[in-house]
């Protein structure tokens, strides 16, 4: 199953949850994914519903889950980006958080801030919990996945590395882009190991790895993180990036306002966005 | 004004917000501080309005916004805590997130996790955000506040530093106390400056510092935060702890079980909350 968020042409910037089947969307009763998952067990079988059908040219993406309860993001979990960024292997997860004013729909624009050129990309596999765990053991991790999407964790490279913590370069408003759409395990190999993630910015491939070079996987994280605190329904993990971003060129190359991101995991979908410049 | 959110004896672990008067609490028609807040421009009015009246003694307290839509923090923000981890002082604020899961009320147990016992007290001034804001110049910061309160950025201080990122070890579940109440700015000094600060353990004064002694003030994060996102109504920020924190000790002191910690700032209330050791 494939599900979306979708905007309604309300003008009341409503949204709500879509399926996918081939060129259609069906619409759902749920103003959102994270709504849906929320709404607790037997999700699946509400998501299974029938709706009204619109073309899928028509569906406009809104961030997947647009208020999760919380936003886990992994740093240095690709050897290759672990080796272009210059640190040594983590013996643990390196967590760090994202707001949720950052997360943006697949087809959104990026908005480079007014205070920063420094913008580069960062194509993640994105998991989505379905449902409440706290201290899960790794091998029933598995289970608390309600599936997989494409992130684009892009980064404001100069603000990251300003002081100790990456978090200010890593929540800067609309900057990150999500979806398109959620899917769900059954689509997937386990742990959706083994699928190409690719990065290209105007055409151009930057970042190309597989997901089973994840340093520490889908299950490692979700009984990591779930150690610390109680994992929620609808609370996205962001695993981490291949190298080949831009900082770890020699000399650095960014962003630029006017080009064309486009972050693609194999049989789950593609982002395509383009770089804005926020002006005050 | 004083304003709490106290938990309610319903069964359904309802809470309300509650206006101290003296020794009673007036309790208001709005689920929490946060929900108050969000609520939009007014919202002092609708916290003076009259309401059921109840001792004091009877208001059981909830964390004071249970559910923000973000949580900011601060690291080394005060000389003293600065030099007693060893650190450069910092040209720019060192912003790290928290998780909602994570904050408790401030007479609540605070649970030591199963895997460390490396807990560390961090008594911080927070303040609460009063309006929505992006890009907030810093002579016009102190607007969008909305009070202040005490917390105790309590760390599981081994899984701080067990990758490069805070987050994890400030981010477990149940363990920063806030509260008692918020106090808003006509009660307190300009920026909330010149208040003393304190965490006591078991009735021996370990931190003790002035929150003039912010390297970053109260203003001065606000618009540094706002270059990088949208602050919303409810968004609690914890400005940052001084010297005196157990790490800091040689040889370094944590925590047990069965102290009780009590965080004071002059002028807005204490924090007393004891540490449970939680097993798996």
């Amino acid at each position: 199953m494939r599900l979306a968020t979708v905007r309604l042409d309300d003008g009341h910037h409503t949204t709500t949850v879509a399926r996918r089947e081939e060129d259609e969307l069906v619409l759902l009763p749920h103003a959102d994914v994270g709504t849906l998952l929320s709404g607790g067990t037997g999700w699946q079988d509400r998501a299974a519903w029938d709706g009204e059908r619109i073309p899928l040219a028509k569906g406009r993406l809104a961030p997947l889950v647009p208020h999760p309860n919380k936003i886990v993001c992994l740093g240095l979990n690709y050897a290759t980006h672990i080796k272009e960024m210059g640190r040594p292997t983590p013996a643990h997860p390196t967590l760090f958080a994202k707001y949720d004013g950052s997360p943006v729909g697949a087809h959104d624009d990026i908005h480079m801030p007014p205070v920063s050129d420094g913008l580069d990309r960062e194509a993640d596999l994105g998991v989505v919990i379905g449902r409440r765990g706290r201290h899960v053991p790794r091998e029933r991790a598995l289970e608390y996945v309600a599936g997989c999407t494409v992130v684009n964790d892009v980064t404001v490279r100069d603000w990251q590395h300003r002081t100790r913590e990456f978090l200010s370069g890593k929540t800067f408003e609309a900057t990150a882009p999500v979806g398109p759409v959620l899917v769900t395990p059954d689509e997937l190999p386990p742990g959706a190991a083994g699928l190409t993630i690719e990065c290209g910015v105007d055409g151009h491939t930057t970042q190309k790895s597989d997901t089973a070079d994840l340093l520490f996987d889908v299950a490692d994280v979700i009984a990591y993180v779930s150690t610390i605190i109680t994992l929620l329904p609808g609370d996205p993990i962001r695993t981490g990036t291949p190298g080949g971003v831009g900082a770890g060129r020699d000399p650095k190359v960014f962003l630029r306002p006017g080009q064309e991101l486009v972050a693609t995991i194999e049989g789950i979908g593609e982002l395509r966005n383009t770089v804005v410049k926020d002006r005050l």
